[in-house]
């Protein structure tokens, strides 16, 4: 059977990424059994017509049975590098990371879901890996409590980090992070919350109010300590409550 | 060339509903320039394998360059029963509509977008219409307000109503059916707002606490009054502020 | 500390809905651990002003750490009715289940991911149960193989099948339901093809053309053998290679 | 009343991007009435607390009763600069734009939609904008041809180009960008198909196989003859028939 994939191509140009994207499988990261979004590609020299999109699925369907973490990303980058014969592979893999917390006065115990995602690329042996993890947070605007009688405005935001390494030992985990950045809210969330902590998370946000420009300072502060980061980014988004838009602040930062 | 569609089934199954689904065209609609997203579909009777779609999409496409409005719902739906040679068809069309707001002290005005829909049905000469509306709200907790000494948590809601209608005269318009619906929040919402403006819907909010259910009585009541309307759906939802979930609540009623 | 929820409420309306939406959790359902997204309600007698929401979640949160079937719909919404003092309650789970697939002819072995739902209605003692599975499939046109000297369009599509049930006992398992739906396709879907069953896959399909409503009444007539069923619906999706928008059919049907 | 966003910040962080997101509102874009979705953000020095941005949506609100085009974003950047005293802005609008075309047959015409956005950023008077269209597609894969005694899989397909350009003077259009796309694939994508057109297209794709990597080539061979551009990405994504992921490639170039 003709391997059309395998044609001379003439038009000279090297594709830096091909592969396939929005596959769904279950994988164990970080321990935790996951359902995860993958995105996996790699270059394809400028001779090929085009790459063998069925080696990554067989790859991929491997790691359905035996857990992955932030070191096994180079094998798999390794792997596809090799089978598909060429120098550079990426994986992008997206997953809900469940975080337990107590809430603050009852200590009742719930899940926090978090949105994440691991990537990791090879360039022609050079390493690229990121950490990215998103967490929900209440935030409680400083000028409408300045400015008015009583109450505040206040509402969920999303705080997301990406943190990018050079390689992964000693990387921070979700855990860490997360509970890093939720410090900076005007109030941590919770999916749990008895009337006494209602009460509780409420009086706290009120007296801690912050812009979503506040928030994005605080963790950029917090994140800077975070060993072994050569570049970050933070941005973080307010679901206003007075507003049918969001507000929003991101900033990037490269780390010598 | 074969008439395929055409062809005798004998499976014996006369199919509800077949036709085309996430077209999006321009339309206008109630006097405003839509992006619409339409689902539009007729009955095939058990005789025959399949329906002829590029025929509702012949419909539809001459509905881009002349207005729309309720009553021209009926006139889309004959046409496809006439063309389609059947006895039942059904369009919804899914837009957002832009309504003018003067934020309330400052008085400057900005658009607020609501996420609407139209739907017809003549099922065998029956006709049925909905008219739905989604408008956005700001919610304040009265369990927060009450417990904490000071605040209370806040977050933006959205309402959505459904009206059922036997016919197309008479229908509310969606700028009524908005502002009914916001009057029952605790406040309502506003692209633009300057400081006096933030000022006065904080304070209006926490004086007027209501849980996702106050909004949803509250609207069933307001809806009630509304002349013509036969059957109706009212949901409401809550981005809890401090919960990564939502709040939820939802009443039907039939109006004899 | 004050139970606002508990306040005597005088607008009349019992109702029928309330509860939490977008609630994400791990839950191991029919031995399979998924990511869930969960909406969870109550009825609210027409005499107190609120629910007390944070009740659905500590009963949800439970559920995370025991395997969840069929079965155990009817304690989790005896348990809301009887911790929320009422007489109603409705929860509806979505998820991702995966299942394990042969390519035709290599056998390599991959897994396919189908979005499915249950959901458990406990109406003052009637229940109602539902399961949904939506399969992708190929579809490929008979209208444009018959036409065309060589070639034919064809595509992925969803076929989603909800059943309803009094009780559930005897229910049909969603590996099975899911085989019963891709039978009636051009051809099944599969993760992982060598290049001999792409071969077989793009010949069967092309021997096999069918239009979405050959597929949903193809499906209807499977779905109508099925065990126990009292109700339900079909609808079928063609994500059209030669438009940008979706060919659609859908079914409903009693069992009397 | 207190202006808590001009207060003096101490954290020494001048943040890059804050603002509005996810604003919905009616705009005139190259003479052509779109439903935008907004985001717009300015930076903000180091020395202030947070930014006004009110302002921002006062500048949009503006723009909802006059035509926008690419040489109108510079004064859009340069009022928020102004308003917001600060040296950076950016505004990236995202939109569909509709296009007419004629079936290749019959010569029907009909409006195919197209996600589109352009994006303009001033930094320290520094320019830079983006073109953005994306372009439904059918592709039919080669491979599958070439191995099957008749058939070939085929599944539409999106290529979305982004052209970056130092000045807006002489910015090729959303209509010629749109066709110069659309030439590389196996076909073009018709809203509205007879008869006859859909024979056309069947045995055009049929006769022109291209796998996601060759219609990714093809674009990029069109693309680097467009004037004026600085520098550009493709991406091609075919939602396979066989499977229930998509096929993916992605180029960059620098045009020097």
């Amino acid at each position: 059977m003709d391997d059309v994939q395998n044609q001379i191509d003439n038009r000279g140009i090297k594709i830096q990424q091909t592969g396939i994207k929005n596959v769904f499988l279950p994988l164990v990261i970080f321990d935790q059994q996951v359902q995860a979004m993958i995105k996996f590609t790699v270059s394809l020299t400028k001779n090929f017509r085009g790459t063998h999109m069925s080696r990554l699925m067989e790859i991929l369907t491997d790691w359905t049975s035996k857990p992955l973490s932030m070191i096994n990303i180079n094998s798999i980058l390794d792997e596809a590098i090799d089978k598909l014969n060429t120098d550079s592979a990426k994986i992008h893999i997206d997953f809900k990371y469940f975080v337990e917390r107590d809430a603050p006065v009852s200590k009742k115990k719930s899940l926090l879901d978090l949105d994440c995602f691991i990537e990791g690329e090879t360039i022609e042996k050079q390493r690229n890996f990121i950490l990215s993890v998103a967490v929900p947070l209440t935030t409680l605007c400083p000028c409408s409590k300045e400015i008015s009688n009583f109450g505040a405005h206040n509402q969920r935001s999303i705080c997301r980090v990406q943190l990018h390494f050079d390689n992964v030992d000693q990387i921070i985990s979700i855990e860490e992070l997360a509970k890093l950045i939720e410090m900076q809210a005007s109030s941590p969330i919770y999916s749990l919350l008895k009337r006494e902590d209602e009460k509780f998370v409420t009086e706290a946000a009120y007296q801690n109010p912050k812009f979503v420009e506040d928030i994005l300072r605080d963790v950029v502060i917090a994140v800077r300590k975070i060993h072994n980061v050569k570049y970050f980014t933070v941005e973080c988004e307010n679901f206003e409550s007075i507003h049918n838009h969001n507000a929003f602040a991101f900033h990037e930062e490269k780390i010598c």
